[in-house]
């Protein structure tokens, strides 16, 4: 019992964090993007992939969140946008608190849209409310279509589902319909998006997504 | 600090329960494994494909561990083994509390190799010990080369990497010797396998790395 009340305890101390974040970005016009999912699901890829297309229409920042090493940090600082990494020391995922320090340490008013990149997890990210606009969780195809009941919170939590690494559809045995259902069935709201970050394939789709999003606002 | 403090009086106590796990173990002669990985990455794939060879040696035993549903339980129990199901509700990693308990639900006279099939994650249940004799990961090669140094204490922790889905190695960008090299840069004795569940590929060679730490013993 006392590890659920120090649990809550904490829980409710994000929130009011998370809620000074959101009051910071909002005053500052930023709309940002909590992007989460399992290891190697294709998270920085996807940034890879999206930055060029959105800095043409958006000052992009990206918050990269990693239990060690910054090599997620410098791909992404490559493409030419402001990154702040935080290094999360072994720590499972992102919290309120981390997200802070790391927006004090920003110039948000270089920045229109910002991404906070998750700690590949696909349990712990999607209980922590970071302050974000909208979540958006991806989820790679080679994981299996078993996934939404086996981890529903994330799917609970999220507003598009991204099924990543499509060009490996015919060499995996991965029910498109049945993901997406089962996923629906626990979130009945969830945008879907195919992409592969190999090809391209649905990469403009999600672009289009964000441009509606932000304009749609937090 | 608070938040450390807490979690290094749970650490400990967890440590305890451990040791009474390790001995229960022994006094029934049971060997036991504990196999980790990030969803996905097929641990209940492999135990499908192992379980029916171990059968003519062993008798074997499964501790399933799933945040929810008992899907993954039921695959195993078809193939005629014992198995029993921990629900985690939600928690990110099995604990040794929590195995101690399904140690006493099971008949461990029946049993002399038992597997603990943690929870899909690649952060935490490096951290806690359960009693097991062996540690053994599963890295998809899906996951990409680069997660021994993002995720570094699995590779630290484990005595066996299985480097799965190598099927799929000619579709994805996975430099083998990268990624071995880097965990064995953080655990200098990590043995390696590659296998293909989809294919049994290498499941020979991880049947006779079992038999090898049972003859050697906890």
């Amino acid at each position: 019992m006392h590890e659920i009340r120090v649990g809550e305890d904490l829980r409710g101390k994000n929130e009011e964090i998370a809620r000074e974040n959101r009051e910071l970005l909002k005053k500052h016009g930023v709309f940002a993007i909590n992007l989460m999912s399992a290891p190697g699901a294709g998270k920085t890829s996807l940034l890879v992939r999206t930055i060029p297309l959105l800095k043409e229409k958006f000052a992009v920042g990206v918050i990269e969140g990693d239990l060690q090493t910054s090599r997620d940090a410098e791909r992404v600082a490559e493409l030419g946008v402001k990154v702040h990494q935080i290094e999360t020391g072994g720590v499972c995922h992102l919290d309120a608190s981390m997200v802070h320090s790391a927006l004090h340490a920003f110039d948000l008013e270089g920045v229109d849209l910002l991404f906070f990149e998750n700690v590949g997890n696909l349990v712990c990210p999607a209980e922590f409310d970071l302050g974000e606009d909208r979540r958006v969780m991806l989820l790679s195809i080679t994981e299996g279509d078993d996934k939404p009941k086996k981890y529903p919170l994330m799917f609970m939590e999220s507003q598009l589902m991204i099924l990543n690494k499509i060009d490996l559809a015919e060499f995996v045995d991965f029910d498109m319909e049945k993901a997406i259902g089962e996923a629906r069935d626990l979130n009945s709201v969830l945008d879907v998006i195919r992409i592969s970050c190999k090809t391209g394939d649905g990469v403009d789709e999600w672009v289009e997504w964000i441009e509606r999003a932000v304009k749609a606002g937090g």
